[in-house]
């Protein structure tokens, strides 16, 4: 783990972590902090803290989508679209977004960009091999070179060690930004951690 | 209900709630809109939406004090000084709350800031008649009856209908405002309630 940098635990599930996404690389080069996205299956948090996801309550289903409409707007983003389904399983692409994580982080950071917009901004999902193949050549890469290793043993691995990391850190819900041991959790938190990455964090 | 008046659901259990209740009378003042203050009892929302409590998830728990900490500073409240014990017992408390609603909304209004205070400011909580007795008094009241009332049938039957109306307003966390049928759920949702009360709310 590097100490200085911004980890960004996200799961593609979630419309706060988009709506984080399109905040964070800004806000880490203002900060000159390393940004380093680390995709979590939030499902398996929830089950871990024996948690229900806030999808699975039907009135905060609701209300959340309204806010996440509201946030969106508030940050000067497009209308946000939901995928044709939600919940969906993200297992594919968030095993596909930790693709060229060690070589090529620009790379990583237009394949999370495409992956969160064929999610969260009318893009149609990210549930098939056809959905991810098409964002990975969106984002410069080999379709079949991008899917062969989301559906590889390594790439299950790696999501499941970044989730256990994840509850290692104390994380319970996506997105969460850690620096440190200092967790930041949901969009709402982005003023204490810009706080916090200026050293007026009134608990330090 | 009135349509025009803003809905305060709220149970002292919630330091969120508190730090709600310090901004909303000169929220409403400045929109011209009856603040109307509803007790009820967030565990029963938990289980008839089936979650868990925030403090029941140790991380959680130990994140949100931290984050109530930070918001507190940011409003420029007193420090937050947690109960004796939380979770706790607020039944007495959120009872006593009802008292003089419909005959002296400003007693209740002034009842309630001692309540909060007591809770979350250092006052050593709420849980005991002796407690709740203090902050009657230094609300201006008869201790002697804010208690008897406190332990009536018609208080008990009080908060119940206030949480079966909060159930039906589509209410599922504390504190949430509802302005008509629009809810708007945590201190993070205070921006956005704004924002719908000048007429700038980007869903309508």
């Amino acid at each position: 783990m590097i100490f200085s940098a911004m980890l960004f635990y996200f799961d593609f599930i979630s419309p706060y972590a988009y709506l984080a996404w399109t905040q964070l690389p800004a806000l880490a080069a203002r900060h000159e902090r390393e940004l380093v996205p680390v995709p979590v299956l939030f499902a398996a948090l929830l089950n871990a803290h024996g948690q229900k996801g806030p999808a699975e309550i039907p009135a905060k289903r609701i209300y959340l989508f309204k806010d996440v409409c509201r946030k969106a707007h508030l940050l000067g983003l497009p209308p946000v679209v939901p995928p044709p389904a939600h919940p969906f399983n993200p297992l594919l692409a968030l095993r596909a977004a930790t693709f060229p994580a060690d070589k090529d982080p620009a790379g990583q950071r237009r394949l999370i960009d495409e992956l969160f917009a064929a999610t969260w901004a009318g893009g149609g999902g990210v549930e098939t091999d056809a959905a991810v193949g098409a964002c990975a050549e969106r984002a410069g890469f080999d379709a079949a070179a991008v899917l062969a290793y989301a559906h590889s043993e390594a790439a299950k691995l790696t999501l499941r060690q970044h989730t256990e990391q994840a509850l290692g850190h104390g994380v319970f819900g996506v997105p969460t930004i850690a620096v440190a041991q200092e967790l930041f959790w949901g969009t709402d938190s982005l003023p204490a951690l810009q706080a916090y990455l200026l050293g007026n964090d009134p608990l330090t």
